[in-house]
């Protein structure tokens, strides 16, 4: 038997104490499989006296994260504190700086800073490793940079935030309005302290981006993510999708075209039918598509003490198994800048347009996409009381562009009540 | 840069061939990240003359796959030829014995002598790698020996057959009975030599023993798996189980139980609409169930040059990036010889039985399920013109047990015209 590993573990909300409650419980288990022990020497967090359900007398306590990362007795800084900047990232850098490995399941942090600290980290001779950054147990970091790597990757897609998938999947079952659903979400404390992170798709828009960088050997480009959240879904798209066969689902897309990086979070259409379309609460789900082993789909939680935690304990496991390697698959000095270029890929449209009574307004529209180059596969129209008429139109593939090009068109005319709501149909 | 990575192939089928295409069309990929050159020093096959349609020219020739093993000039030998004994396995040991790694699609092979062959590459200090006998494409072993690492298994299951798959989803589709879908899969050459390796269960059987030494930390133990085919699955059956919304599927399972390790492959029912009764055609599908993660789902290609050739990629790049381990995921002197265990653990049935035309036959077959403890959740009864009458019964949970026991019962009463089919609807 080696050396045991010296973990110190920074940030003890839920998933600190999951993984303090493996590392105690699967002790044998761990080092039966890693060949270490595996152990907890000090622990950071901003409240000491909370009951968090653990008893932490064992381990040194630090009040300030920084300090545990400098520790002798710590070989891997775990930070679970999240945050892009401020401490998660000083402490980041201080493991790194004194010779740790950090394990991390902190995708704000590196979204934003993946470059700079996997060149950091590889300077250093030190990983990071963030398997529980991304679609929670699911170990997809792991599929994509190492089961996959005999594959150029052509995409990677998913459902990546379970909040969001939460709220569409109850909206549709419950027959409620997203503010309901927001609330009742706020209530069983499943939001980010910043919400906007959740609905807004910027929290599935940093998993994106990382797994991009994986699968592409790209620098990791947030900021070229196309971000657009739940919070404009409407429930009669949700029951209008349904009708036709459709779910919608908050997913993140990143495709690697001739123009370049597409990255976008968006609400699609899937069908119903499909693995996506079946996605319920909050599972999440992955779908990476390489040249060699065509499409793999993965299934699991997506959030959670135990799940976030496992993914936190297979990095963990590989660092105390000697397993080293690089943060993005590859060295950073040598990932490429990827050209970020919009969503240009042609798909099917689910378009909803509330038509004004006017006479021939529907026309106009159908005229207005068919110069446009759009041709309708299914068309439904509707009367309401108040004399407005929902049309519900599912194009055939058509480009980002053209259909940008047939609504500014249509706007002027004043034949719509409403702003129309336009969402791409996912090729799943 | 390090030293290129020199391999070493035996077994230029499909699987050989998609190996050297992505050495060969992948290189610069494949640097960048294991950070070696990976090349093919030598190859070795049956037959030298025939047509692989690639290009072999630039590799020396063995005709003789223990040489090539023994070669200086190769650090990793790819075993592909297959077969549980004669050369692969001497090839195997070949390779160990002169101090090199092994990467093996081989599931018959490790089924049969994956203990010993562990026990002699830990000695050696060499790896095993087996990522591509198990479930094609889909990185399960990884996953479940690396990604779950700090997880206690429970169970772990699957449709990991292609063919069996593909066999009953055509039945379903077409109305087509077995014998029909047989020959049509004979035709493709989908199916092994020896056919009974895969409508027999015998191929699943092999990967679940795999998957099972991974999963439960047990020395794999092939003779223990409980094994049924799917040649006495009836094209009525998969109708039948159709109108009352499931599917017939060959699932694995092992599952660890206080009795022991329970190993199964059968036919079972899935609900139609879970991701496993979704399964079409010659993909694979596993279910990894943890403690902390809970599950975890995957779905991929079972088998093909792609696919597979995906697979044993993933593993010479990880040699290639210095990645060292186990074979089974601890050292093979530490796995447990678990304890087999039948089946016992309870579930719904679907039993089809065709009562002979006699006074009361529903009624003492129904009196003999519900002395054994069966309650009946749903019963349909049908007339046929001859007279018989098909009744189908689907039960509430119950034990293997007590439904022997109630099958054992009503054969001496002379009220079937047929034997009884009985098929486990598996929780999913």
């Amino acid at each position: 038997m080696n050396t045991p590993l010296r973990l110190g573990i920074a940030g003890l909300g839920t998933v600190g104490v999951g993984v303090i409650r493996i590392v105690r419980a699967q002790a044998a288990l761990l080092a039966a499989r890693t060949g270490r022990e595996i152990v907890i020497s000090a622990v950071s967090a901003r409240n000491r006296d909370k009951d968090r359900g653990v008893n932490l007398g064992r381990y040194a306590w630090e009040d300030d994260p920084v300090a545990l990362a400098r520790r002798d007795d710590v070989d891997v800084v775990v930070e679970l504190m999240g945050g892009s900047d401020g401490p998660a990232k000083a402490t980041t850098e201080a493991a790194l700086d004194t010779g740790k490995d950090v394990v991390t399941a902190n995708k704000a942090m590196l979204a934003m800073h993946g470059q700079a600290l996997a060149e950091r980290a590889e300077a250093a001779g030190r990983m990071i490793r963030f398997e529980a950054a991304v679609a929670g147990g699911i170990p997809v970091v792991k599929t994509l940079s190492e089961g996959l790597a005999g594959n150029a990757v052509s995409r990677v897609m998913g459902v990546m935030n379970g909040t969001c998938n939460y709220i569409l999947t109850r909206m549709e079952a419950e027959g409620l309005g997203y503010n309901a659903l927001f609330e009742e979400a706020a209530r069983l404390g499943y939001l980010e302290a910043d919400p906007r992170l959740d609905v807004g798709g910027i929290d599935a828009g940093h998993k994106l981006a990382l797994l991009a960088a994986v699968a592409f050997g790209t620098q990791v480009h947030f900021d070229a993510v196309e971000l657009e959240g739940i919070d404009r879904v409407a429930l009669e798209d949700i029951r209008h999708a349904a009708d036709m066969g459709y779910r919608i689902k908050l997913l993140g897309v990143a495709q690697m075209t001739a123009r370049g990086l597409e990255q976008r979070t968006a609400p699609c259409l899937v069908p119903a039918a499909s693995a996506l379309g079946q996605l319920e609460g909050g599972t999440n789900m992955v779908v990476l598509e390489g040249d060699a082993v065509g499409q793999i789909v993965i299934r699991g939680a997506g959030a959670g003490e135990g799940p976030t935690a496992s993914a936190v304990m297979g990095d963990i496991c590989d660092i105390a198994r000697g397993t080293r390697g690089t943060v993005f698959g590859q060295p950073a000095t040598t990932l490429a800048q990827a050209k970020p270029a919009r969503s240009a890929l042609p798909a099917p449209y689910y378009l909803r347009m509330l038509l004004a009574d006017r006479p021939g307004a529907l026309a106009k529209i159908a005229t207005i996409l068919g110069e446009a180059g759009i041709s309708i596969n299914r068309m439904r129209q509707y009367r309401h009381d108040d004399d407005t008429a929902p049309v519900l139109i599912v194009t055939h593939r058509t480009t980002p562009a053209a259909l940008e090009t047939a609504l500014a068109a249509i706007a002027p005319l004043d034949v719509l009540a409403s702003e129309p709501v336009a969402l791409r149909i996912e090729d799943v």
